[in-house]
């Protein structure tokens, strides 16, 4: 009976993902969901990649959080218009919180809407959010054994971000091992090195995402 | 609808949980539940601080993972007795589980049962498994924000152990505060600092470790 419960629930999210899709197709906004452990460093991941997007892009985000307002006061202090759902103890967002929160997103002049999504490598992995992109962060200390412990969130993401190189030399993560459980588990993806403080890498991930962002909305989302 | 499902799972998970305790109790073995998030480094915690043990605790481990065996294969390499549970996607542990792997688990000699749980820091914090004592791991490199994001699974705590305490200088992590956030969410619970890899700290945290057994198994759990 619990099984039968969730597959109802997934059903709806993914009806109500299709709406949001639809919706920011019609906007001539690109969604990207941003997933990946606590601590992965998402938020300074945006704050390194929104720099570098000045001109060219206009982004807004949906803080995901189980309490508190951190990040989102990080995303206002640099100017960006956001919204913070805290989930009050929820491991994942949803569809319809997504739903919800862009009805008090100001969204003109937006045309990029981030959701950076709870910190959790598990149970962000089953929900579609109505983004067209998802991003999945790995930081350096966190291991280079994450895609085989947590395969899902992996092979359904569109692209991999390895945060935190320069913590490299500090470690024994085999960035090689990581490239190649990737090209395993989700052989389409883009594979990204970065630095988000030091900025390595982060000019590539830049110029890509412009150009995502750009084919997706003259194609219509 | 979804929340009374949820409370009554909660309520069986407690049941089984208190059984599991009972159990652990009458075999004399201290139980402890092992939490934080995926790549905080609980496996290469519990290397370090087994050989601090020797002689003077018998452990045995329950491996919870979504797919792999890696961190059971590291056991088992260095002697412990183990079994691997694979949640196929469940993002924690639950009391049922560990009823279940405990069957499985060859206790002869053995005095203390470490359950390493998902790598996750919202849903393992709700599901008791009727351990003795839970401690919640955190590594430098997730930042120190995050008693303030995840509040839940720290204040169900025993015990923090701060990881990878040799990145700290390669870092913005401000020890402080955690210690006060953790003070205010729990302030019964006792707080470490330590490097696995350089040994930093585990000779204390081993210590307390053993103190706690005894006074535990002593008092009959």
């Amino acid at each position: 009976m619990r099984i039968v419960a969730a597959k109802k629930i997934l059903k709806a999210n993914e009806q109500t993902a299709a709406e949001n899709r639809e919706r920011l197709a019609a906007e001539r906004i690109y969604g990207v969901n941003l997933v990946g452990s606590p601590g992965c460093g998402k938020t300074t991941l945006l704050e390194s990649l929104f720099r570098r997007l000045e001109g060219r892009a206009s982004p807004a985000v949906i803080e995901g959080d189980i309490a508190g307002q951190i990040d989102a006061d990080r995303m206002a202090k640099i100017g960006v218009p956001v919204v913070q759902i805290n989930t009050d103890g929820m491991c994942h967002l949803d569809a319809n919180m997504i739903a919800a929160a862009t009805d008090d997103l100001d969204c003109r002049g937006v045309d990029v809407l981030v959701i950076e999504n709870v910190g959790n490598l598990v149970c962000t992995a089953g929900y579609d959010l109505g983004e067209h992109l998802r991003i999945v962060v790995l930081s350096v200390p966190e291991g280079d054994d994450k895609l085989v412990k947590y395969p899902a969130i992996f092979q359904r993401s569109d692209a991999l971000v390895v945060t935190k190189m320069d913590l490299l030399p500090h470690t024994n993560f085999d960035m090689e091992r990581v490239t190649g459980d990737m090209k395993r588990l989700a052989p389409e993806a883009t594979i990204f090195a970065v630095s988000a403080i030091k900025g390595d890498g982060m000019d590539e991930l830049a110029d890509w995402f412009v150009e995502t962002k750009n084919t997706t909305i003259r194609k219509g989302g």
